[in-house]
């Protein structure tokens, strides 16, 4: 492994979150060097941000498979980890998507949720312009212990989905939009500005993030 | 009426608002100066951001009372205008507010319909992380053909509401809240990037400008 | 259709807008369901920012034919919808626009009036740095119920219009400029600020949520 | 109670989180008349944000008396609530704060805490600068099912606490700072875009957002 | 004269623009100080900046008499600076200020026209709302050789005016308005912005520096 | 020529600049139909922002050959303007560039004088950092009625040269730099905030109307 | 002393610079708490930000005495350090400021060297606007290894100084200034973005940063 | 060499620090002008910013070879200059990078400092989420006079490395990130309000003038 690389295996131990790979700005030779690192270690490793164009290459020079799914730009190496607690006891995520357009971010967040495994559903293209398709699932919602909502353009859904479950909802802005909107600066600010409280924000397409902090809530502070 | 100030006497003959005294930043002088011109014409004014300390001050220099409201900051000078329409013809406006922190502006859009002569309904403290608040007077708001939402924070309530009601929705961002909310740039934003069709924004404060807006609406582009 | 996508298909009873489709950031999948979806329930539809390149692939996958109109990127699917109420007498709207740059958008919300089946008309490259272009045309301007601004640079085309007609003037701030005017901001912020009463303002290159906005305007609150 | 005051009596039953009082902006009526409300209802009462000259005011209008902290602003009016949960069994929150500036923030954040009846430890002045600080009671705050973090200036303290603990951190930005720091914007973006997974954030100087999100953790979507 | 301050006594020999005192953040003791020194040389010099109250205290502690215009907070102490050359040659300076609350700084642009010996004449209250007010006087404004236009808000009327003269238009900014034109900017952009060719732009509220532009243009690079 | 274009072929009478085309955002069917215009008039024009792509595609298809400066990205078509006025007696107009990446911009003004008719000279590659090259020409700026500055980054030089020279500093902010110089902002706010008095400014990157007010200032109001 | 504080007392011993106290945003008590700390442990120590009614007050409630500045708002406690290191071998600091208003912050400076015991020497009201003064102390500023440069407005100056010495220049941007140069962005982003190489930048109006920076360099990484 | 470029060949004579060239947005004329005038005075040259593409066509245009470092974009030509101090007494300089994307701009700085002739040593993916990367390090790190800290994202290594190590921290934000870190800003502002005193920050990926401070600090003054 290359010292370009100080790849953290032991994060998990301390934090409870494994490290995962941030594919974009690593070249090919890095992302590369750090799968070998655990194939050697017999570890899986869940990589984001990870291009088509870059996942080809990488897969040519990486002897072991893995797992690529296009829309979410995610790839898992290895099996799912497993955690150590009992998945029915500790609980589950539902995950709401504004539009069609937020579903990259929010299958970021299922991916990254299904590598922890975590139980977990999605419902998507509930925004809140047409009110009914989110109250015409409110009632699943409130059986979550945590609630992903990924939203761009005003980033209304937070607000509204705070208000209606016990749940803590996790907002994450996401980069569609035009105008105002452009790179999530709206909905991030409704996100942080919303008075409905319980809502907490993550970094604008951070739907890796967001299913960390999930896994975390899930956990109750305890090592996974 | 001195040379500093040319007041347009004529605007409401050509757009059919007619010009407003917006008090912030002018002297007492230049405002008596406008009412003295106002009592000479036998014409009614409207004066909005009038604070109380100045209030006070320019009720000691004109001979002629005026009826002024301390929340809105606005005061009426003669009688309020009567449009040529009939007002029950043309349709009503209908007003939502978010928190009771926004009733100020709220109330400055309501005392402008009010010196307009138009019909209005006013709905205090109908946030939507109490999403029942509204649903339980949406019919009521049906009625309406313009409604006019007023909110600070992260404005969720426009979406909300224009994916409510078939009349136009005026969005009026306040600048009530704190951190990303300071100053109503994260509800401007909401209103600008919401997602439902049909929504339409002043700047922030502007319950008058909102007003005029409702007002032009219902004449229908007529001269009123 | 798909699970990714809830079309609002009763958006129009609710709201008098029928939903349109936005087609940025939609996969072609997505687009394609939704067409279907149409055509199964013999609806027609409008589809907005639809590049040719997507126009084109869409079109191979799709049965019934549309009619796209390249500057404006959009598409209209079926026959124009058409309102019950009698054109005639709700009154028309006029569409100014600033520079010969900013046509896409005024095109955009032209095209969206044609499909609600509102009277309109379109006067193109009327700046204010010339101004008797604008006086030229201002009692034709003066003959519609609202007026669509539409203007990029410094935007101040949007205060000259609201101070000379009785309509309402809907500002659409566009992306056109250079330097301090990048992105639209410039000109957003000039509709915003405005001190001609009367004005509301859409987001930056929003010429259909201009049209939908209008359409309110002259249904008056009623559900065309 | 006056029509200005919608107070959401049932927000707890539906969110787990009582509605609070936010003082800043309201009028001295509007809150004596929510005080009566609870009075009448027998329910308790957390105000935030309350000043100590609106604190004195407000004393002198309502009977009951209540708990005032000049510090934190906070006011805590009847006995604080009670969870149905046992508090020994869901967890408790331990609140970390960078310098002595941020401790009215961190204040209010476990003012919150105890109304909530939730378990919590305050660590004041351990900022990154002097990193000992930190390391020093590393163990204790393992302990934590989660860790608010209170940060104004640079808000490096959210990255590293993250890094070290296997609770969830919940970091509140603080407006403490000067210069590029002026409001918080700082520790704000350095809270989003901490490269240490499972953080997630609220709004500037939002120390009860904190508290209500970490009640929902340990309560993990349970109505408490 | 005190070390604290080195005044560049031949910078109108330079530059053809005596330094003048801005007296904003200054204390008492370095403002007498410069005074005292220009009293001993002989030389006159214009003060902006200087509120009442710094005034008065300066009044007390400096022999000879100065003449104060309080609404432009401008002082010129001694006589009037004179041009060699003859202003009846040189041309002269129209002023035209969009609203009542931008006379501060339009005042200051004519005070320091005043003190620099340039013929001009001052033109209120003409914003663009009601644009036969600037119609009216268009062919007074064709006959200066430079305009300086002064407008707060949206900042329309540099546009509009740049349009019907031939002569340099300078843009002065001004801090008048609230929501978005908070602080000029909004008024900034649209002066840089604008789409009519021949427009510059000085700082917002620097009518003193649009003043000594102008000065410069008259004296065509030569030294006055 | 089509109906979107509505070319103000009097502006030169009006404002004393002739309207100019700015390429960027028009069609190839746009600028070709002005230039039929103008061989039709039998009037020359100045046409900027035109891409070497764009000019190869316009000049197949315009029968009267232009004269195309890549660097500049401008068009002069037909013989250029002729001022009424002798160029020796109005002074002419020196411009100074910071680093040789401003070139651009510096040879869109020198270009635009040129078709103007106006004297110049251009030093190029004379920032402050490398004082003595500028202050080694100091002698020749002061020979110029109006100095134009271009520089990116930083944008020192309009405050030194300001210092130096009897004439009118027209600033040019260009777009050149990185960090947070991107875009032109920081030297946009150098040539705005100095305190260099007589120095006025223009948008980012806008060569054409630097070149615009000089000649106006040396035409000094008169129609040219 | 009270558990609000960590004080840092080790802070000198790991990093050469002994923790100051930064007033502004401490209470009474936490200020007095540190003091006693100091006393207690004969340790002298520099405030920084402490207002003259802030002063006032602390001085009633600690025994010892202590210089105050009330221009650059420090206070003295006990004697000022001294370097292990003999001054006259480890170099001197240059301070320049460009105008009268940015002296508190240079002084803030000063008073720090003085505070560590670095000579140093300041020269105030030098913007680059008269560049002879500058030049006339140019071969004095060669004299010292670093020179701190404190300028509000534009910033020309950290450029200019930067081209003509050898030693490093730390930037000190101030708050000095109104439109766009308000908060002291417009000098920050000139310092930073500045061409000429050797120049690094701190917080707006920390002078105190700049002088600890600049008691690094002298000591050359040793803990002095 | 072409008039477009004056090459401040004595640059180093005057600030210790030869000009480099900046290759972003010169043409290939321009960068082979410079290296053909290095070659003539026998002198080395150190190349920025040079994209593979751009070098590989300045290769061919210029007789002598470079070496050129594709991560960095840097091309050494000639010999790199050697100081005239004694490298060994000077001290050296410690380059700490937060992840592995942030490379290319630590490199910048390292190949910078190479061309120099300074020691130095670079320690790559050492972010402070896993703060035992950084402390393993501690003691080298104390023993270099400058580090050179190299971050994007939030940019908390700033802060923690200023706390443990005796030299000046030259902190380089990078543009490395995403959401509210895009551009740099997020880090850039966590250098500047950096709590931890004796930082100082360089512009948004300026690794060399990061190397060009560092440089200045070992020769204290002296030109090298």
């Amino acid at each position: 492994m290359s010292d370009e690389v100080k790849f953290d295996w032991h994060r998990q131990d301390r934090t409870g979150i494994p490290e995962v790979v941030f594919a974009e700005g690593k070249t090919v030779g890095q992302i590369v060097s750090i799968l070998d690192g655990a194939a050697e270690r017999n570890r899986s490793l869940l990589i984001t941000r990870l291009s088509p164009e870059l996942c080809h290459v990488v897969r040519q020079q990486v002897e072991a498979g893995f797992d690529y799914d296009e829309m979410s730009r995610t790839a898992i190496f290895g099996a799912p980890e497993r955690s150590s607690a009992d998945p029915a006891q500790i609980g589950s995520v539902g995950i709401v998507c504004a539009g069609s357009s937020d579903l990259a971010v929010a299958r970021e967040a299922q991916r990254s949720l299904d590598y922890f495994g975590v139980h977990n559903a999605l419902h998507a293209d509930v925004g809140v312009a047409g009110l009914w398709r989110l109250l015409d699932i409110a009632d699943d919602l409130k059986q979550h212990s945590v609630l992903i909502a990924v939203a761009g353009m005003e980033g209304a859904l937070f607000s509204v989905v705070a208000g209606l479950v016990p749940g803590l909802v996790i907002a994450v802005p996401t980069s569609v939009g035009y105008g105002v909107a452009t790179g999530g600066q709206a909905a991030l600010t409704s996100a942080l500005a919303s008075c409905a409280p319980g809502i907490v924000c993550v970094n604008i397409d951070n739907g890796f993030g967001a299913a960390a902090a999930a896994r975390k809530v899930l956990l109750n502070g305890a090592i996974g």
